[in-house]
């Protein structure tokens, strides 16, 4: 953590009566900003946990964590296999693929057979947005959401948040770049939550057609900005977040083409030397370099993405700990 | 385990001469009563150390437990996982899917390979019968049968015992009626031995196309009762236990619809209403909701079918226990 | 190992100032004598620690083993898992299919998320030659290399060599025949690269369209024989080593048919029969039996093919504890 602290003090936007302990994790729209603060917190001190020799705590030691990774993920699942391990829980991993799920059985069934068998936490990805929702209905422990369709990415928007706090010491009043194809990104509309909550400023920039319900995201988050033009939104920015482009949106006629996507909306040199000194560039991985970042870009002294991929071991490490606490 | 204790100076109605320690768990038809007794034995002692907070003991530690699943089996492999994990093994999985065994190699030399590496014990799920016999005949170690084509499942009828027993206090005399597709379950074999051997009074309940060779059911356990007619079997049946039908089974041509299927054979609140006011309902999972069960007695006071799925690991565990100590 | 030590002093006939610790192993291209004799003399140390009954030490404990299997290789997979968790490491599994490379993420962006994630050591095996040597370019801990394309399989080399020391007391002057399909084999080209440094006198035996560049063979490597005939190379042998045929390899005509392969190239009593009283058999599976290596041969007295298997988790423990130090 910097010297700079969080501001513990600072009025909550939003959901102020969130109760001190939580049962799931399944998106960040009713976190408060006291919450999210002392989420960052407790990250700063698995971090520590993490630049140990032997980055073991016993934490969870008894708990079994079920990683259901439905929809294909090395980093997301390999980071929370990690944090798992790193607080001495037993993981045991399980994809769409091979599982009960394709025999047809319900995902409720699965849930309850997983209950059965003893899980005490269950993370889960999926492609249907929504799901993490379903499985908690029918879980007695807890569900943490490792990304649901289009819908959200909370421990992405955490270990976000953790990055900028701890290069930039702050969230507050910090003008936040989001670019790129907000319409199917569940990264996008968590760092909306969580960063709207904790008081940035947010600009979304994106082509008309992979933006999505401007009226909706006006409407629900006030101070947002919107824009079709990348290089008016980096002026003065003291973070671009730049989003995978999934390049079959090509195919479905969303996107005149890669070259024109990554002329108009791509972060290069120049867009970045238009920002504030300071300014970090990050990208939720995997990356399309060439497309949505230039690959100079990428491994800049600007660039925080290794030190998101880093965080992200942490900021699990943290959500499994508080929810076993729940 | 209930106040009841089980019967151990009952008399063994098969292989009364069945070694105390056996190396390989490949299907119940050998097991004496007295086996079937000390099994069941184990396993609670087992389930004691589930209900801790720290659920391991250091029985196996320095033992590697290899889970061959050449079938697809979520449940199944991950109550093997926890199981060998709680006994402290070193547990490795192996699917079919990218094994050398895609490559060519025989199932034997798999199988050496293993013995090689060192494996100490083999759990293995193949969706041919006998799969598991032809393994032990090539394995130094210990072989666990965990569900061979339509042959045996002994470990979930060891399961299905031991639920039944807890929640009844006996096996003897009991009326248990094994409903469904019989012709192709495993489940139902290896319950016929386990079940017979204890004492207790079967019947099956299948439509003809499905119910498999009577003769043969017959000859082999003569106090076998055989009916097409649900209403009449679970007329005062302690135990109603219906199987998962396969879907592909009506393509065969054995079912006249899954529709009529699930009105002559589906188990319904009607039904259970017929049967002993105790009468458990089970089912070996995954289910088929609104076919061959209902969702509303799957979830019922009278289902087990959690229970059972609870129970599979302290099983697994006496099992492996069992085999290690051989 | 047996009662002889290895020539420690004797002068190295390549790479002699190979430095004391290395930082990845990609090939045994650039291995002295001495290093070599180091890596069997602590595999000799790891097969100790395997003969107890419990096979684990705490020398990596603290490290993160990343198993990246882009290729299907259950053996090769499960002795890495196995030496991994023997030191203590922390294993995480990682397959091509499901992970972020078949999004089109690049090689290098994985590699970096790995190194991100906190790994400390890439164990590696691709399809694509080289593949290792990109990794290693951009991570800051080591990379091990588990078999790339047609170019190099250092650990199986090593264990191969380890288990011709152990069983006939030296490397040095002892004729070695490599028969079968040399052109597509990594498993040949790292042994030639070893057993040359270690003073072996090695044949490679072959039909003429599987033996590959046989002018650079013999400029790289001077004492190299190179034959057609199987029954003229084992005259005398100390060993003989085939190799796995691709029976892909027939429909790409380079092999009249798999019989006529057999009758000329495969290993059998009678060829085993010419060979040195005390000829050793190997193989670095999976087998075809009945075509490079008979079923007798491979299960008889003079086959160390499952001592292969055992001593290939003993080297990768020496390698893996030897890159830890580095």
């Amino acid at each position: 953590m910097t010297q700079a602290t969080l501001p513990t003090d600072a009025p909550a936007t939003r959901a102020q009566s969130a109760p001190p302990t939580r049962r799931h994790v399944l998106d960040l729209d009713d976190f408060s900003r006291d919450e999210i603060v002392e989420i960052l917190e407790t990250t700063a001190s698995m971090k520590e946990v993490l630049g140990r020799p032997i980055k073991q705590v016993p934490a969870l030691r008894g708990k079994t964590v079920v990683n259901m990774f439905f929809e294909d993920s090395t980093r997301t699942r390999i980071s929370f296999e990690l944090a798992a391990r790193a607080l001495s829980a037993n993981v045991v991993g399980m994809t769409g693929k091979g599982s009960s799920v394709e025999k047809g059985e319900s995902m409720i069934d699965t849930v309850r057979t997983l209950q059965a068998l003893g899980a005490d936490i269950l993370v889960i990805r999926h492609r249907e947005s929504g799901t993490p929702y379903l499985v908690s209905q029918h879980f007695r422990g807890s569900v943490l959401n490792a990304g649901d369709g289009r819908h959200a990415h909370p421990t992405q928007a955490l270990l976000d948040m953790f990055t900028i706090h701890e290069r930039l010491g702050r969230l507050e009043g910090l003008n936040v770049v989001i670019a790129g194809d907000i319409l199917h990104s569940r990264v996008a509309r968590s760092n909306l939550w969580g960063l709207a909550t904790m008081g940035a400023k947010v600009t979304l920039c994106a082509p008309p057609t992979l933006l999505g319900p401007t009226a909706y995201w006006t409407a629900t988050w006030p101070n947002l900005a919107i824009s079709h033009n990348l290089d008016d939104c980096v002026d003065g920015a003291d973070v671009i977040m730049t989003l995978r482009l999934q390049k079959e949106r090509q195919e479905s006629g969303l996107l005149p083409s890669l070259r024109e996507y990554s002329r108009l909306f791509g972060v290069n040199a120049a867009r970045v030397a238009r920002a504030a000194p300071h300014c970090l560039v990050m990208h939720p991985g995997p990356m399309n370099e060439g497309v949505e970042i230039m690959p100079d870009v990428a491994t800049s002294a600007q660039s925080v993405i290794e030190a998101q991929v880093t965080n992200g071991v942490a900021v699990r490490m943290a959500l499994l700990y508080r929810l076993a606490e729940a």
